[in-house]
């Protein structure tokens, strides 16, 4: 073991483990909005942006949904996602034309009322001058309870209320959000290995089954690729616990004959 | 109306409209099953693949999930949009490995068992030899009832079950088994016009309320960019009925600014 590397860590101490408290688990989903991803116009990338930050900080990405611009369809997500995770990430939907619902949504899935926000109004008002169209004054609408948090690009903050919180769409602004939001969600990090073999999915599916049984929380992946001459299969394997995962990547690795194994990580 | 340029079509003829008969609508669901989405290990392609493909046949996508490789979580999407959509395609989780459980994850959802398709089988015998490993076997697993529908990339075939289709999430694979199906999915066409503004979503929100309120049955989306020279908003209009998009098109034209138009199509 003392002569393996280390699983890669996300710039995080691992200090709870090495105090041999049990790892922190943070569960997230994120709900797109917007029939435009649907259609096929935009090819959506928030959610791989988001999908790499949250791993970066230890967050379990659990669910990815995208919702048309319907308001029952996104109220009935966000409450599933609210309810069964422990935060919830929008995206698109916040915008001050017609299909813009998702804060309607949103209130809706909470049960609570639209309410206009008075410091978002007076950051319109600043921005439009004394008499706000009635679409400038629809960005001031919030769920009932909202809460605002500054940071970011643009001067107009992020609404959270409960667990949830709304991002606009746009991705440079979606991703200076988040970028400016997720030291609130950070958790315990992830620790991965990986196994590159040059055998097919069907020669190895046995000794991952057997992996399994020995370490059976290990993340364990298994992803073929075709056309690339450097490997078929990547294996990889993750644990918030550095020791458990790099144990099962020294078990796995005794495992696999040696000359199938092309590389690791 | 003459002068203006006629909705862009999808390569199908009208004749449902101009014979007066209602657009044929037909909805789909993407389930896409993957923990190396979610975790951020790898970008899906597969969605925005599908997304095009089926708007370009006049099929509605309706929704986009993506679950991780655990068997209640597949098995409750499947189901849901199983009885809410006219059909529904998954993308992964169809191989050798312990973290490919779709095929059990679709039976659960049908409340069915898995079973062993005597055809896959023999196909599976034929490439493994006579005795095929029970990583092999494993592949010629469906859930009961399940139909086998050849073409596309891979000798291997789709496996249909109710209106259900499995698709492998590589995205080669998954590409050419879409292809290759969905002349079976195709509806009536969408017809699309598109306005490019270089007035914000601010000032034009009040006439597309109008333009919605003349034609309530417009698909009419507004997406604003950020950093782009030429326009600052794309509108866009859409609908199965060609005379009415032309019609809502013209009107919506009517209603902005001459002086905000940058180009349409």
């Amino acid at each position: 073991m003392a002569t393996r590397p280390g699983a890669q860590g996300c710039g995080f101490q691992d200090a709870r483990a090495k105090a041999g408290l049990a790892m922190q688990e943070r569960s997230c989903a994120l709900v797109v909005i917007g029939n435009e991803i649907l259609s096929g116009k935009i090819h959506d990338t928030n959610t791989y942006f988001a999908a790499r930050e949250l791993r970066a900080i230890g967050v379990a990405l659990k669910r990815i949904v995208v919702v048309p611009d319907e308001l029952e369809a996104i109220a009935e997500e966000v409450r599933y996602c609210s309810q069964r995770f422990d935060f919830v990430i929008t995206s698109g939907g916040v915008g001050p034309t017609h299909d813009d619902i998702t804060v309607a949504g949103v209130a809706a899935a909470l049960h609570r009322p639209v309410v206009i926000h008075p410091q978002l109004e007076a950051l319109i008002r600043e921005h439009f001058g004394d008499r706000p169209n009635k679409a400038g004054l629809k960005m001031a609408e919030v769920p009932q309870g909202a809460v605002l948090i500054e940071g970011g690009p643009m001067i107009f903050p992020t609404v959270q209320i409960e667990n949830i919180y709304m991002l606009p769409g746009i991705p440079q602004l979606f991703e200076g959000k988040l970028a400016a939001l997720k030291s609130r969600f950070a958790s315990d990090p992830y620790f991965m290995h990986a196994i590159y073999t040059s055998a097919g999915e069907g020669r190895i599916a046995a000794l991952l089954d057997a992996c399994l049984e020995r370490f059976p929380k290990l993340l364990l992946g298994s992803y073929p690729r075709i056309g690339d001459a450097e490997y078929r299969v990547k294996v990889t394997l993750e644990s918030k616990d550095r020791a458990y995962v790099d144990d099962a990547f020294a078990y796995l690795l005794e495992l696999l004959p040696a000359d199938v194994v092309v590389k690791t990580e």
